[in-house]
């Protein structure tokens, strides 16, 4: 799973997800899950944008942005995000950190939309 | 510029500057400056790691982590570190965004080093 731009977000206060993973070996279902969990993160409510990248053969940034904490709790709590979450504990990641950050302010090269 | 593992950070309340890039085609000095800033932002007062990723022809994720917006400040203002976010304004970057956020709460795979 990649994204090609940063995400467009509305102006600060709002909340990001910075989950950085280093992966197993072999896919294991990794590839069509991510790309499932990116679709299905866009159709939650409160969802305002994902940026991901990952080096080859390293380590791997998703960040994902959301209107409030619910918003982060119900999606943690979708049933078939929990299935991946799971599989991702058990085969798909060597190591990983995940953090729920408020972003306070942001500035881009590009102007946001305004809220 | 790459790294290799998800930053052991203390716990939380910490914050994060969150640089989300699209770079401009050629190198112009790229990479020693970013190996150089990833040297000057570690030797900072109140820096306390830093992630990043970038997909071969696409967005990169550079994520650092700090003790306080006061630090985050220094870190803007210092003068080697101006020099390059001009040159990023100018040559680097073709769109970028950047985002200061609190961190509130954090897990992982592997336990975390106590603050």
């Amino acid at each position: 799973m990649s994204t090609t731009l940063p995400a467009r977000t509305p102006e600060p206060p709002y909340y990001a997800v910075i989950f950085t993973s280093l992966r197993t070996e072999g896919d294991h279902g990794y590839g069509r899950t991510a790309d499932r969990m990116v679709e299905l993160a866009g159709q939650q409510p409160g969802f305002l944008g994902i940026e991901s990248a990952r080096d080859p053969g390293g380590l791997g940034i998703t960040v994902s942005y959301w209107e409030s904490e619910d918003a982060i709790r119900a999606w943690r709590e979708q049933a078939e995000h929990r299935v991946a979450q799971e599989a991702g504990k058990r085969l798909w990641y060597e190591d990983f950190q995940l953090r729920v950050a408020r972003v306070e302010r942001a500035h881009g090269k590009r102007p946001n939309p305004t809220a």
